[in-house]
C-alpha cells in the first residue's frame, strides 16, 4: 500500500549508530547479533519480555559526560529515571550523588551511597515522612513553595534538627526544544524566580527556623536534543545568579542544575552534539568560579541527570508470538507491550505517537526490507510497539529489541495492566 | 485571567448528576458530604490516596443494564476493567460469566465463578500457558488468527483434550463515536470478517483437530456514548450473522458481543441514553431468536462489558498537600496522581487531555467559585489531575474525589513510578 512508506529504513547496525551515536560502540555486535561479551543477548537473557541493562553502556555514558565537564562540576543521578536497585548500585560508582523523588528512592540512595555522595529530594507534594527522613539523614530538600518551607520548619523544630534546604527555582524561561517543560510561565514546581530575592533576603529568618539554606535547585526542562538551547539556558541561569548576587548579596554554597540532556528516540532525532555542549560546560565552570568571589568561594555544583545516563544502556527485549495479515497490513504480535513500556506505546507524555528504534537483534546486518506494524499482547488498541516500521522479515519466535529503553521504562509503566506479569530486568 | 474560564462550573452535586445520570442515586449525599451508609467517605477511608468502590453502585449499574436487556441475553464482566479481587468476587453475584485477558485473570475468574458462569479469554498474543489453562478448564478461547487456531490444535493434541473456541471477528465496520476502535480496517485483533466464511466451512477440519467451534466473539469498539451508533452496530452484526448463515449454514451456539457502552468522563459528555438502547437490545434478542431457527435453536448470547459496569462505582480520593500561586495560576498540589490514575493525567489513550469530574467530596453543595489547576506529587509535568478546573476554594488537608474512576484505574497505572506507594483500594 502506497501510504505505508518506511519511515526509518536501514539495518539494525545503522539504526543503532544513528540512535546512540558514539555510545553505540558500547554494544557488542558479532555475526549480526547484538551481544555482550561475545554472547548474543537472545542467548544471554533467559526469557522475554525483559529489560536488559548493560554496565558497559552505563560506564560509557557517564564517561562521555565527564569528558565534556570541567572537573569542578560533579554529576548526580536522578534515580527516578531507573530505580532498578542493581543499576542504581552500579551508578554509585560513576556519580557524585543522587537526586530522589520519594521516600523509597531516598532509602535506596542511602543504601548504595558512599560517604562522598550528596543526596537531595525534590517533589511538589512531599509527605511528612519524606521531610522527616531527609532531615534525619542530612538530605538536601529542594523546597518547592513557601508553604513547604513552613512545613520543613515545623518538622525541624519537632525533631530538634536543622534541615538542609535548597530553593527550587521556577525560572522565567523554559528550555527550548525540551520534551518536558519544567520552567517558564506558571508551574506547580519550584518557586517563581521573581519571588526568590525576597526569600534570599530572609535567609536569617529561615536559619532561625531551623533551615540551613545550602543553595539552589535549577531546572528548566528535560529531554532536549538542542545543544545550543541547553547552552543558552545554562548562560541564562548564570545571569540570574549574578543578578541575585548583586541585589541580595547571596552566593549559593551548592547548586544542582538539571541541564535537560536528551536522547534520540524517534526517526529524525540525532544524539546531542557534545562539540557544542563541552565548551558550554567549560563556560559554566568559569562563570561559577567568577561568581564564587573569583575563586575564594567554591560553589559546589552538580549536574542532575537521569535519562541521559541510563537510556542508551537499556534494551527492551520481546519475541514475536504471531504474524498475521489484516486487510493489507502485516502485524507482528509480540509478548512485550505497553504494560512494560508505556512510553513506547506513545502513552507517556507524547501527544502523537512516534516510532522508536526497533531492531531485529539477531539480524543486525540484514536490510529492513519489510514494513510492519508491531502490537503487544494486551487486549487494547493502545498496545502499540511500532507502526509502519522497517525490519527484516520476522516470524514467530524471532527477537526484537527496543533501543533507548534504559530510562522511564519498567518503573514508569502499568506493570499490572490486564493482570500480566511485571517486566523482568537484568543488569549484565 | 480572562483565558481561564471555567469549563464545567457547578456544585459537586451537579457534577455528580450530570456525570452519572440516574446512577448518581447510588451515592449517599448527606449534609454536603459524599457518603456511604450515612458516613462521609473522608471519615470512612483510612488514608489517601485511595480508590473506593461502592457495592451499591456496582449493583445499580448491573441492575440498570438488566432492566434494559431481554431475559435471553446475559452479561459477562470483562475483568481487565477492574481486577481488584474483592470487586470481582462481588461481580460474580451480578453477572453470568467473565471475560479474561491473561492467565492471572482466568485464575481469578476460576476462584470466584460459580457453576453457571461461562469464562472466556481473548488476547492477540496468548501464551502456551494461557492456551493450556483454558483447555484444561473448559474456558472458551477467542481465537484471534489462523496461526492461533493452529497453536490451539497443537496444545489440544498434546493434552488429549478438546478446546472450546470462538472466532473473534474483526468486522468491516467500527463502532462510531467510540473512544477505542476495535474493528474496521486493519487490526491486530480477531480474524478479518471476509476470512470468516472460509473458516466456518472448515469447521469439521477444526473439529478433527480438537477444536469445538462454539461460536463467535463480536467486538467493534468501546467507550461510546452514542446510543444510536451502538444500536446500529448491533444491527450490523445481525446482518453479518444472517449472511454467514445463508452462505455457510452456520449458526453459532454461543455469542459474546462487546457493545462498547461508554461512560461520561469529560465536560460535555452525557451518560448513555437507555431509552434508545433498550429497544435496540429487544430488537437484538428477537433477531437472534429468528436466527436460531425461529426458536428451535437458542443462541446463548452474552454482552461483554467492563467499563460500564464498574466505572461509576469508583472514586479516587486524594488530599490537598500544598496550595500555591505561580504567575497567576492557583495550584492545588495533591497526594494522588498519575502513578495511580494514568487516565486522569491524560496519558492513557487520550490525544489531548480533557478534564475529569472532580468534586470536593465534603462540600457537595458549595458553589464552584474558584478555578484552579490540580497537580499530583510526581516530579513531572505529566502529573496533572485537573487544569482550569472549577471547585469550591480548597486548602491543604481538604479532600478531592475523582468520579468515574472504577475502571482502568489502579491496574492501568504505573504504580511504581518514582518508587511511590501503590494505590490503596477499598470495596465498601
Amino acid at each position: 500500500m502506497a501510504k505505508r512508506t518506511p519511515i526509518d529504513p536501514g539495518s539494525g547496525q545503522q539504526v543503532l549508530e544513528l540512535t546512540l551515536g558514539p555510545l553505540a560502540e558500547c554494544w557488542g555486535r558479532e555475526n549480526g547479533h547484538l551481544s555482550i561479551d561475545g554472547q548474543p543477548l537472545s542467548a544471554r537473557v533467559p526469557q522475554t519480555p525483559a529489560y536488559l541493562y548493560s554496565r558497559r553502556c552505563l560506564d560509557a555514558a557517564a564517561a562521555a559526560l565527564r569528558t565534556a565537564l570541567p572537573e569542578s562540576i560533579g554529576i548526580h543521578y536522578a534515580i527516578k529515571a531507573n530505580p532498578f536497585p542493581p543499576l542504581v548500585r552500579h551508578m554509585a560508582g560513576l556519580v557524585d550523588g543522587f537526586d530522589c523523588a520519594s521516600l523509597a528512592e531516598m532509602q535506596l540512595a542511602g543504601e548504595v551511597a558512599n560517604a562522598e555522595h550528596n543526596i537531595s529530594i525534590a517533589g511538589p507534594a512531599k509527605s511528612r515522612a519524606e521531610h522527616r527522613h531527609a532531615i534525619e539523614h542530612g538530605i538536601t530538600i529542594n523546597a518547592e513553595s513557601v508553604g513547604e518551607l513552613e512545613r520543613i520548619m515545623i518538622e525541624s523544630r519537632a525533631m530538634s534538627r536543622r534541615a538542609r534546604v535548597a530553593l527550587r527555582v521556577n525560572p522565567p524561561f523554559a528550555l527550548k526544544g525540551s520534551g518536558m517543560h519544567m520552567g517558564g510561565g506558571a508551574r506547580p514546581f519550584g518557586i517563581d524566580s521573581e519571588a526568590i530575592p525576597a526569600l534570599l533576603e530572609q535567609r536569617e529568618t529561615l536559619a532561625e527556623g531551623g533551615i540551613d539554606l545550602v543553595g539552589l535547585h535549577l531546572f528548566a526542562g528535560s529531554q532536549s536534543l538542542d545543544a545550543e538551547a541547553i547552552a543558552g539556558t545554562l548562560d541564562a541561569w548564570i545571569e540570574l545568579l549574578r543578578e541575585w548576587q548583586t541585589t541580595t548579596g547571596y552566593t549559593p554554597d551548592e547548586l544542582i542544575i538539571g541541564p535537560g540532556l536528551g536522547v534520540a528516540y524517534h526517526p529524525g532525532d540525532r544524539p546531542l552534539d557534545f562539540d557544542v555542549l563541552a565548551p558550554a560546560f567549560t563556560r559554566l565552570g568559569k562563570a561559577l568560579a567568577t561568581l564564587g568571589d573569583g575563586g575564594d568561594t567554591t560553589i559546589d555544583t552538580r549536574l542532575e541527570l537521569g535519562r541521559f545516563l541510563v537510556a542508551g544502556a537499556g534494551v527492551y527485549l520481546t519475541r514475536v508470538i504471531d504474524r498475521k495479515v489484516s486487510r493489507g497490513t502485516t502485524y507482528l504480535v509480540c509478548d512485550g507491550g505497553m504494560h512494560h513500556h508505556l512510553a513506547l506505546s506513545g502513552n507517556l507524555g507524547a501527544v502523537l505517537r512516534r516510532n522508536w528504534p526497533l531492531i531485529a537483534i539477531d539480524r543486525l546486518d540484514d536490510e529492513a526490507i519489510e514494513t510492519v506494524d508491531l502490537a503487544g499482547p494486551l487486549c487494547t488498541p493502545l498496545d502499540v510497539l511500532g507502526k509502519n516500521q522497517s525490519l527484516p522479515p520476522l516470524s514467530p519466535g524471532d527477537w526484537v529489541g527496543v533501543l533507548q529503553s534504559g530510562a522511564y521504562g519498567a518503573s514508569a509503566s502499568p506493570g499490572g495492566f490486564l493482570s500480566r506479569d511485571a517486566a523482568n530486568e537484568f543488569l549484565v
